[in-house]
């Protein structure tokens, strides 16, 4: 049976944008691995495979996997004569700083941008429901009123950006002259906003914008597979 | 002949500062390697084992290595059989986002505050005109004007610093339950402040206090050997 991915979805079905689905999404063909996904609104989350509350959800055979790094530690584990998603256990250790790194300086920018209004606007008419009381439950006021200055605050976005763009000037991805899990949890976050919103966030000379253009040609450019948002 | 680590001190040689001396020393004590350290100060770095022009340096034998990551990268080549400092290649190259991560986000909050004068004064007459001319003609400005406001600079500076954070709250150490290279390499900025200046930046509750506690007890306590400044 092939393994299954569960993924957030909006009202097509064909544009998953999920960071973390997205992650899960190179994983399995870093591993060589075919999947079938299965698109899952917000408010069907809840109900995936018994009920895990988040998605991504992977199910292989018998196994069931939620969480997109767990669901990468149990295919490095599950499949280990495939190329490695964290090049040893030193990497697989610091692959969780990426994350953190990740998690706390480009989520919270996007989740705060235009991209929180598109997302909203492409989902369907009960997910917008959901998703709008959820979100704004959390931000203390309106969709709209979280993304006001988003152009204003993408400079100093940009600079938070040093760290990523630095290491990207010398060497071709995160895990180095190969990309690795690392690589695609990063990827997950830009290709989250290619796939909601038109914006340009970066350069076109910037090395993150090279590196990203690299991560979309991986895997038969598997990224690609959904073209940007118009 | 024992391994010899060239590093920098200021007017008392018992008193080695450097950020990436550090990570050296508990690298070379994470291999269980013995060696000798040689207090080189400022205006003599240039001539250090013919003209590295940086520190650390490390001869091991007939081989000489500069730079501390380099210098990682050769031990863990050159004693392969004692504990790994990267855990894998994987973790080789993802340590160099942390470094690069420390050095945009650490190294430019201590050496734009108080512990840059700090560092002035604690060295020799010498040393300390080559250190203002050099530092004034980067900043532009005297170093007494540089470090303004550094208090109230500490708290975005505190925020800048919830990747690690995040991470510290889940494990012991960005190596997971033991330390590696990656972990020496953000202690060795949080020395060189302890070791330069009695300013506590981090909460006593903040764990990332904890973890640098942690690493002060490693190897024997070798952070320990030079007491915090008073």
């Amino acid at each position: 049976m092939a393994i299954l991915l569960h993924e957030l979805v909006g009202s097509d079905p064909q544009r998953p944008f999920s960071p973390h689905c997205w992650k899960v999404r190179l994983a399995l063909r870093h591993k060589g691995l075919d999947f079938r996904t299965v698109p899952v609104p917000f408010t069907g989350v809840a109900s995936i495979e018994g009920g895990s509350g988040i998605v991504p959800v992977l199910r292989d055979g018998e196994t069931v996997v939620s969480d997109s790094f767990a669901i990468a530690e149990y295919l490095e584990t599950a499949y280990p004569d495939a190329p490695s998603l964290f090049g040893g256990e030193g990497g697989r250790h610091l692959s969780r700083f990426v994350e953190s790194w990740s998690q706390r300086t480009i989520h919270p920018f996007v989740s705060t941008s235009r991209a929180l209004v598109s997302i909203h606007d492409s989902l369907a008419a009960p997910d917008r429901v959901y998703f709008r009381q959820s979100r704004e439950k959390v931000f203390g006021k309106p969709l709209e009123a979280v993304i006001v200055g988003d152009e204003e605050r993408l400079a100093e976005f940009g600079k938070k950006l040093n760290p990523l763009r630095s290491l990207l000037e010398r060497q071709a991805f995160l895990g180095g002259d190969v990309p690795l899990f690392a690589d695609y949890i990063v990827f997950g976050a830009f290709q989250w906003l290619r796939v909601v919103t038109p914006w340009q966030v970066l350069a076109s000379d910037d090395p993150i914008a090279d590196w990203f253009e690299r991560c979309l040609d991986l895997h038969g450019g598997e990224g690609r597979q959904v073209p940007a948002a118009a």
